[in-house]
């Protein structure tokens, strides 16, 4: 890709400047280097001297700015900078967030994976599409999980525990260094019942910590919520009471695709109800394939239907398990709700059951839309507002988190995994308890801690550019001309030029305007005329120097958009094109 | 403006399908029409025979697809159509998404409104804006309050009682109708000690609807929300408390700015705590003064500090009353956050409290970027999430929804105010206390409900078009424009046409393209090679029925638009120009 290669140019400067500040002394510092920043598209380098490791590879969301952005992936320069020292990709757990964007690092770099069998399928998965043909066959796995021991990846050893989170086998990474232990702690929650997954172990931890740990890296999404998250098990009877108070209807319950214990607990309770289970939506489907082939769904084959054979089923012998619960465009839910789905129509009385609520930030209004949709359409809703017990979240509260640091008891502190005020709030509540507040580092997207003979401070932050994707890579540059685009259209003047002999201009001809998403067309001819007279006016001003083309291109550009500013009071893109004839 | 005028035309054919209707029956129907939907963008029209009146017409705010809106209002066509009949405008209340539309239904139809002192205010402020010049003195006012007693318009005879809201004089209407009593409630909630109005009184509203109420026309926004919501009188230790927390701190207080009874509160602590309020915000600015004008804050002048002379003071004698609240973008919080206020630098340790929060659905994202821009910035962030009792919706919740349902008894009801999802949990509501299905109605943007001889039914839906503003007006087709534009850039090809004798085309010449937004320039250039090629084909195997521009600039735009797609998998907006030389 274009982008990257550009960049590999710069490695070898990188490596002097590298060279330069390690001479200070023999011994290499430890780097805790933040790549993604925030809550999603995670990536957390560990650089020592001649290695690095790298912990989750995933993809961001992109914010209301990003338009036409489909996903955001980090910034893989730095491992591509340094690709000789790269010594392995540690994936913490089977979310997007968190190995969605490893194929494209994968088509970058082949450096070898670390996950454990649900991440790499689900990785796998991802490389079933057409772009990654090449590599689908070519990934170095490493199965790490809580039973595989300690690794060597360079001169770091590494190996994982149990924690609990929304998907199984969720891992908390212990990576020893030469200047100490580490516990890199992703998103997690403590959850005595877990439904798929033993419980995280606090007595573990203790005693992976009781030599002493030098940081903590550990989620902070949770930490402005209050008290600590309940258990899974607290659903146990939800499915079943909800299959029995609607026995014949036509049922869909929609949650978050990779819940594989949501999923169990769903097809456990349609079994006993008399109701098979119908997956439907494309990250659904998948997820369900998956569980299933790694044994996480051990029921009959006849649990389940294929959506194209669910016609020959009778609306109370089924149950769909649908894609969407965030009210995701596009998806099979908000197919349905608009009454454009394929395959399914929804019955006057359908109950649609959302078992993914409270909403993470930003999808309450499609989810609310979708919701309304559905009534629209004849369906009942049931959701947090007027049923208990329908979700909890994967990730802990304050007190959960607390209570991990307070069993690590580590040196340092680095929050992960949330925005900054969630950062902050984990830092206030670790200095609350008596720790200096210099001991725990709020680090933004490229800022980086260094360690260095038990002692921890900021070092020089790198450089870190989001990559963008909308189906292809797309650079800032795009992303800057659509978002000036959609807010106020485009404006292009073409300037017909005659050239004379000698190659300059010669005369200006006709002057032609196209414009759309500014103003509506037919109001704009008076607009369209008088922008016209302005820029025959700047033309025939400067004739005289007329083969100075570009700074007059620029000079129409900047009359035309304050013009049409004043006009209008909008800013529409104006560009200034001409054709030689 | 252009927009109205075209459909005025309409009015002839549409009056005559009304005569025919009416025809059947000696006896006008009463009809409601809910011109506005949804939450915001408020309009109710009530019709019967010759006469019509309007509730509220206030102002939406655009969806994640309206791009580049800044606001819509609700279709005025209905009234412009049958302008002869329309008595007068009733506003609730205060909001701009009851009354801030009106300027823009005022440039169009001189309509006698009918508000409180407050609502007055607030539409004449609006009305200082340069656009409204010519009628910002020609406005009949009508007062209405509870104080008012009836006022005739038309058929209609129109009285007022006192709501609880957040904004201070809400009202209830009661309008009597040949056909019986309706009583129009929009935003409402019950509060027993709210701040500065009386507390709403169910006696009174017993009293109002003991000879039978034909329909209650209901706020449902809180249906969704279990049990009654708390008064404003929990708020009252808040400031006083949390100025004795901070005592030397700079501290900005955020809150919506037509709340005027937590000015009050924060006025009043503030004072006690020798502190004087800065407003800081166009919106905040503006709501202080109106309130000042009306006595709603009697405070001595000196409690209030200029923004431009806030900088005489030291930091522990002042507090910023500050626009933003939801994490508006460009406010005066979210530009603050950044740095960029010309006025007020954030002190590191500064307090900013949100009193404000929990947010209404789709502000969640916002208001979390800037409270991390703050804690960036060296701000400590207090708000829902570690301070209690720091705010009350104006909203009653299914409680005090029901309450109001019970105590009116009406024959039938008709929830406003909410989305679909939320009218639709108000009519559960109402149904599972014992009333049939169809005499709740849950109406959508144009539907109408008939009244005829105590019966109601659904009338025939009017046809309804939201109008987007961006400044100026703005029509559905330069909105879509800007979708398709934001999503995948622009891509304009422009061909030099050469005209015969005749007119018609002699050849086509040079072919020129310019892109933006749609693939980074410099990774496009064989991609417009291609193009252009694809381009000079189409050209020389149509020169012979050259003359025909039209249907080849469709087959150009056709064929391009499919390449672009083939080889990018994106869909910019082709644009095929010719320029005549």
């Amino acid at each position: 890709m274009q982008f990257f290669n550009v960049k590999k140019e710069k490695k070898e400067k990188k490596d002097f400047v590298n060279t330069v500040s390690n001479e200070k002394s023999d011994k290499p510092v430890l780097k805790l280097i933040a790549v993604g920043d925030g809550v999603t598209k995670n990536l957390t380098v560990y650089e020592y001297g001649n290695d690095i490791i790298a912990v989750d590879y995933g993809i961001g969301f992109p914010g209301t700015d990003d338009i036409g952005v489909d996903f955001i992936i980090p910034d893989m320069r730095y491992l591509l900078e340094n690709s000789h020292k790269v010594r392995g990709l540690i994936i913490t757990h089977a979310h997007a967030d968190h190995f969605g964007a490893v194929p494209h690092l994968l088509k970058e770099l082949n450096l070898p994976i670390y996950a454990n069998k649900l991440t790499q399928a689900y990785i796998q998965n991802e490389l079933e599409e057409k772009q990654f043909k090449g590599i689908k066959d070519t990934v170095k796995y490493h199965l790490l999980d809580a039973t595989t021991g300690v690794a060597d990846l360079g001169v770091f050893k590494v190996s994982a525990f149990n924690v609990n989170h929304s998907v199984p086998g969720s891992l908390g990474i212990v990576i020893d260094t030469p200047e100490g232990r580490i516990i890199h702690m992703a998103d997690y929650k403590i959850d005595p019942s877990p439904i798929l997954d033993p419980p995280m172990s606090l007595e573990q931890l203790a005693d992976i910590s009781k030599n002493g740990v030098l940081c903590l890296a550990s989620d902070s999404l949770g930490s402005r919520s209050k008290g600590s998250i309940p258990s899974e098990k607290t659903l146990n009877d939800t499915f079943p009471q909800l299959f029995a108070k609607y026995p014949t209807q036509q049922l869909f319950i929609t949650t978050i695709s990779s819940n594989i214990s949501r999923m169990y607990q769903i097809t456990d309770a349609a079994i006993k109800a008399g109701r098979r289970v119908v997956p439907m939506g494309r990250s659904i489907d998948s997820s369900v394939k998956i569980a299933r082939s790694l044994g996480y769904l051990p029921f009959p084959d006849n649990a389940f239907v294929d959506l194209k054979k669910s016609f020959e089923y009778t609306p109370d012998t089924l149950v769909y398990l649908i894609a969407g619960c965030f009210g995701q465009k596009g998806s099979a839910l908000d197919r349905l709700s608009r009454g454009e789905h394929r395959d399914v129509i929804i019955e006057k009385g359908a109950i649609v059951i959302f078992s993914a609520e409270p909403n993470p930030p930003g999808v309450d209004i499609d989810v609310e839309d979708v919701s309304s949709n559905l009534v629209l359409s004849g369906a009942e809703v049931i959701d947090h507002t007027n049923f208990d017990n329908l979700h909890v979240s994967g990730h802990g509260h304050r007190d959960d988190l607390f209570k991990i640091a307070m069993t690590v008891k580590p040196k340092y502190y680095v929050p992960n995994g949330g925005t900054p005020i969630q950062m902050h709030a984990y830092a206030n509540m670790i200095c609350e308890s008596g720790v200096e507040r210099d001991k725990v580092f709020e680090l933004q997207a490229g800022e980086v801690v260094e360690f260095s003979n038990g002692y921890a401070k900021k070092g020089k932050k790198i450089e870190v550019q989001d990559l963008y994707f909308d189906g292809i890579g797309v650079s800032p540059i795009v992303i800057e001309d659509r978002k000036v685009l959609s807010q106020d259209g485009v404006f292009v003047i073409i300037v017909a030029r005659s050239l004379d002999e000698n190659g300059s201009t010669g005369s200006y001809g006709k002057i032609e305007i196209v414009t759309r998403g500014f103003i509506y067309v037919k109001e704009a001819r008076e607009l369209v005329g008088h922008a016209k007279t302005l820029i025959n006016n700047l033309l025939t001003k400067n004739s005289e120097k007329s083969d100075d083309w570009g700074s007059l291109k620029f000079k129409i550009e900047k009359e035309v958009s304050r013009f049409l500013f004043k006009e209008t009071g909008r800013k529409p893109m104006v560009i200034v094109h001409s054709i030689n004839v």
